[in-house]
């Protein structure tokens, strides 16, 4: 159970600057708009969590809220930073390089700004990615665009090299934007130089598609996801409904939680089952998966199943999922396993079938966010520029209770966000879909 | 101060019937999904409010959740209910339509669903709108359509008259999907059925463009409204652009919440100036609009101001909003006032202006439901759903804590949700426009 | 060369009903809309082409113009019609449906409209697939779904058999829309029908999303599919600018004819690389392919490979590509072998290679129609039911020179339209991607 | 009638360059995209047309053919070019720009084009908007965004100052993308370079979202504005009939050409009126609009009505209208007059209406063209660009019978191209509407 403790932020030092909140919003003295540093949001939702603590309410878990402080710990103006975007794409990226750059600017009067090229490939000179000047010219428009104007790479480099290198470029601030191994990372960044007494700030945003990362709402580009693969669910309806006994196969992102699965279900009622990595199933026998498919086509003419790409795994053996050089098992391709099961069932039963296999994945990947996603987007590059500025370090910013959040790094690493089983999403995935439950 | 008492939703009578969710949802017995009736979901956000009752945690404001109950108070499959819409459009009515009709048939086994038309018209006989059937096959495309296809109208009927109707129809439950009077309407007609003992639940589910309805999270729809208000902000902007002093002046929905206004504007960070109800702002004088405005342009060379309807009130005289039949003010047309002063001002400084304004009002209202929205239909008609059959009344669903809850008429009604002024969505708005706050 | 004899279409016999144009449109006489029987729209377009024909003007070939008839061959409001929807989807295919049904009632008068299901099975009696009734009112938002409400399949059924069923349910006119197999069928049909000396009319309305079919202009659904593949273009340009030596490899609809490749590829510019049947490439050596990848991706950092399905069909042996029963060789998937060649290739100088590999054909089949291709198919149908109307059979409608005309289907599916390597649209796209001519 | 002579274009004087193809066209001598000197263009569609000439074939009206030439008036690789856009926004103005930098950098090595700001006031140096570079760089997302990056404005400057302004800067061609007046702005520019003797190419890239330009086929970005008024007829249409008695009434563009009204019809068949100015109507009496507006409503329950701006002008009166400085009538607003007579009529017959008036005029002309007219736009800028190279003056380009082609000025600006009454695209109209013909 997390504790009050576990949910403190690290803070390079004493802030000591005043904001300049008053100069660059207008020029008025006001105090209206800074966060209380006794203010704090409350880490449960249920009073029945809240009394199982059986604390009093000021040792009760809570998290340090995001926001504007009066007193900053490195000096408005005068502060160097830098960005970095790591792992896999996501819609939103470059509303938040953008975000970032324009809070910095308006809000701190900081010009200097420069974007790591390829992931933390940029930050390690060997491999000679001089990083680039990020203006408010620069990326004024880059929230039109997907992807991330930085480039990015998965892998990680060596801390004691980045930090080097953060030195030589004399960053006060780096600002990481990236799934868990890259948090980790940005972790490792703020342990090496904690441990050689610099005053850098490392803060993440948290980005993942999936919407796996726990204790930070949901994710920025998540809803975009969802979005985009609900049309792939609208095709696969449409291509089945216009065929004999159609099968529209929808395989989306969700290695370890199958949230897009879930939304993207919901948002049309297209779905006929929705198969996740959390609710393992049974593909034969009576109550099994290819048996309930069957008889879901007989009775409307035909079936959509949108299945999350780390669902179903424990079918597959050892040699279809492949294992990779250190022996560990690979995850397997349940889409084409699937494809498969259901080709060699219809056929079996000597009935037609017309099954259309789509995988959107990087279709959705690479849009640029929707207007929901870039607000937000827009909003953790404010939270996380604050939190930055403020000498907070080792955090990720996030949103819990309609509130922006400092969380440290430990704890979003911790564990993983994922649909449970017995919650109320996936009883309404259950209910749109119908699907029936014996068949776990 | 809202108390624990004032959080208690009324309850028709004893559930007795046994709930079918082990028969709609897949045939097995199951437990794990049923709503405990002691979880109760936390009304405040932080430590501070919490701490500031005083009371020991058995006594702060809690919300009862939804969600499907053990026992109902409403024979599945033998009950029968009435859907009617309210009001202007909102995107995601006939997903909510939709939502119900599934769910009812889905979970609780009911055929029997008719749509009153063309709002509480559709309630009283003698306007003659006979009520419509809604089955599952009716409502299966109707979520890619704008507006409702019950039809919809504004004003009030007598509750007497509606109870009087829904009696000769046998109806058990109704929904009403509608604003802030549709709501009282809704309440008025739980009070005359519980006046003449009537076993009738009355269950809302909030609409509202504008986001003003209090304590039930985000309404649906609004996101779906500011996604589409960005795109006349981009718009506005292009135009500004390609102009010599190109100013794109765009009104937006929001009588007494800058809601809209605020996201849209934060979406794409092309606004330069926001101005909302809850700000009001001076025009003339050196800190005044009219002179930001010309600042602005001389600056950048155009500029896009985004003005809710609701803003500036005080700054048009009665004569020019006019007064209603009883003498009250009405809402004053903002958008042509601005309008006309800017245009003044640049012609009493001699300057070449290039105005467009745009008012996207209508095409917002009538657009599908985005994604989001559509989840949160389904699942705000899944939760009123499962309200009804357990005989509640007189309440309304909402979402709040990542729970959704049920909240009483009475709350929702005594206030209106607005932006916090102090508040950190106002922040985030002068920081993306940078706008000066001395203007008010 | 073509003449005009080939270019004469077949009647039923003379013409003796008055048409109603003057009834349905509005009640008044009108001579205005009726297509003078001796007007001819020009089959060539360059005086060149027109000239070398050789001939007096009055027998160069020319087609018969589209429109409304003084006289009809059938009686309006005393009419039956049977629609089919056959072969793979193509956006607009319900938007003809739709326009059919509503020219046919508001034009005609005629309200007895059947849609034969799931292609030319639904003809087949022994297949059990009864047709279905087609009111305005059932076909009046379905414009706004993807694929066809009929249901299609591929394949023949014997003609004798189809045109039995045609008789027994007292069919006037069959509209057959369909591609080049499924045209030849409605050949095949006014042939038995002609043989039986049966007054029924066959009127194709061509659908070919490659755009392949002759002499039609372009087929409906190609503009929205080029649209559709458009943003897959983008997709994998953002993936392959984002990743450090990125290769974006798109694989488009296309066996015979590049259009869909050329036409996506020029909406944004965004292709390095177009590969189509028409133009063969080499593969390897200093000038081929790999090589000019290779060096577009040094230069520029990432590439954008497009390649229509039918591309490269040499490069493949009989052992890659397959061969079906009859011992025929298959279409080879290009995509998944250029996939290996530039990872094999990439891997064989040791360099650094991120490859995505999107294939969006269902999503770009599924869609409903852009605004545009709406337009284009309900005057297609208009077309076609002013010609069915007026005793026509065996033939397509389509436009050529701004005119709706009447094509013998004979015509139509003896050859095939294609890209040509020395026409000004190949021409476009060498000069939009820049890509080497001499890699062929 | 057009003569052959009157379709003869400006040349600057003898190609004495060679063309560059080979070169940019990857590397190989190619001479199969050269344009042949002696094809010709058919100017007439049908046979009746041509026929009534009356003249031999080699004297018949045609037009030399766009494409690139082997012989060039200015040397590749050494030319100085500028760009310039005028009037109002229409989608796809930065597509042409972008197209014209990547096609005179791709295919003919020139590196040097400017553009000029705003219009033709960019070409006064008086006014002091100093010109921009344009490189592949700066352009190369700029299809991405609506309106066009160099600014446009309204209104004419002295012929003679611009060319000495171009002189000035050295400018061989300068591309003039813009609406009628800016064309006649254009040959203006042209004759006083000739009558200068300056070897100075002026090209037209005509502009009209309302299609209204004659004899260069249809205007790009004229799809994309009927994709975008569609919208708004289909928001129309769900207000209207989501209320009791609704109208939903929008404004398109057209002043003098209702081609955006009809396109944008047919596009959803929701429209029950499309008002156009080339059909005058009456309003009132048993046959006018308003009783055949009641009647639709009556029978459907709510009815749509698109005007174009131009339409029904006879019905106002001069002081409606207003006039201007001149004494010339001006355009009245037709859409607030109906909006007025509307309104009455249902009050002076007693009955409720709910009438929607939507007005997306700047919506629809700051978006970013679709992906059709992308292409479009791309293709003109190729054909634009290789006209100015051969020396081509005083003509725009534009695409008849599926060739680019060179057209004088003189001819284009001659007449105006309006929709037919007796037409096939005014006859689709009346059958998807089904209004009434004696209207008028």
């Amino acid at each position: 159970m997390v504790t009050l403790d576990d949910l403190r932020v690290r803070r390079l030092g004493e802030c000591r600057h005043d904001s300049t909140l008053a100069k660059y919003v207008g020029g008025r003295k006001t105090n209206e708009h800074y966060v209380d540093e006794d203010d704090r949001v409350l880490f449960d939702d249920t009073i029945e969590l809240l009394a199982s603590h059986g604390l009093p309410l000021g040792q009760v878990p809570t998290l340090e809220p995001g926001g504007p402080r009066r007193k900053l710990y490195f000096p408005p103006g005068a502060t160097k930073v830098g960005v970095v975007t790591c792992g896999g794409l996501c819609p939103g990226l470059n509303d938040v390089i953008r975000g970032l750059v324009i809070e910095l600017k308006n809000h701190y009067g900081i010009d200097d700004v420069v974007g790591f090229r390829n992931g933390y490939a940029g930050l390690n000179p060997a491999l000679e990615y001089p990083p680039i000047e990020l203006t408010p010219e620069r990326v004024s428009k880059i929230n039109t665009q997907g992807g991330t104007i930085l480039g990015t790479s998965r892998g990680a480099q060596d801390p004691e090299i980045m930090v080097d290198r953060l030195v030589e470029l004399g960053i006060d601030i780096l600002f990481v934007i990236g799934g868990d191994g890259s948090i980790r990372g940005a972790s490792k960044i703020a342990a090496v130089a904690r441990g050689r007494d610099l005053p850098l700030a490392v803060i993440g945003i948290p980005k993942t598609i999936d919407n796996d990362i726990p204790y930070v709402g949901q994710s920025f580009g998540f809803q975009t996801a969802f979005t985009v693969a609900a049309q792939s669910i609208a095709a696969a309806q449409v291509e089945a409904q216009s065929a004999i006994n159609g099968v529209g196969l929808v395989k989306l992102m969700g290695r370890y939680a199958g949230f897009i699965a879930c939304y993207a279900a919901l948002a049309n009622h297209h779905a006929d089952f929705v198969l996740i990595p959390e609710v393992p199933f049974a593909l034969h026998g009576e109550s099994g998966f290819l048996a309930a498919l069957e008889r879901r086509v007989a009775e409307r003419g035909s079936a959509v199943v949108v299945v999350a790409e780390g669902a179903g795994q424990g079918l597959m053996t050892d040699a279809q999922t492949g294992t990779d050089a250190s022996g560990n098992r690979k995850l397997g391709d349940i889409g084409r396993f699937l494809e498969g099961e259901i080709v060699g069932h219809y056929a079996s039963i000597g009935r037609e079938l017309n099954l259309k296999y789509l995988k959107p994945g990087y279709s959705i990947r690479s849009v640029p966010a929707k207007a929901h996603d870039s607000v937000y987007c827009v909003r953790l590059a404010q939270a996380a520029a604050h939190a930055g500025m403020a000498g907070r370090t080792d955090m990720v910013v996030g949103r819990r209770h309609n509130r922006f959040v400092h969380v440290p790094i430990d704890i979003v690493v911790s564990e993983r966000n994922e649909v449970a089983p017995d919650g109320d999403l996936w009883l309404s995935v259950l209910e749109s879909t119908a699907q029936p439950l014996e068949m776990r």
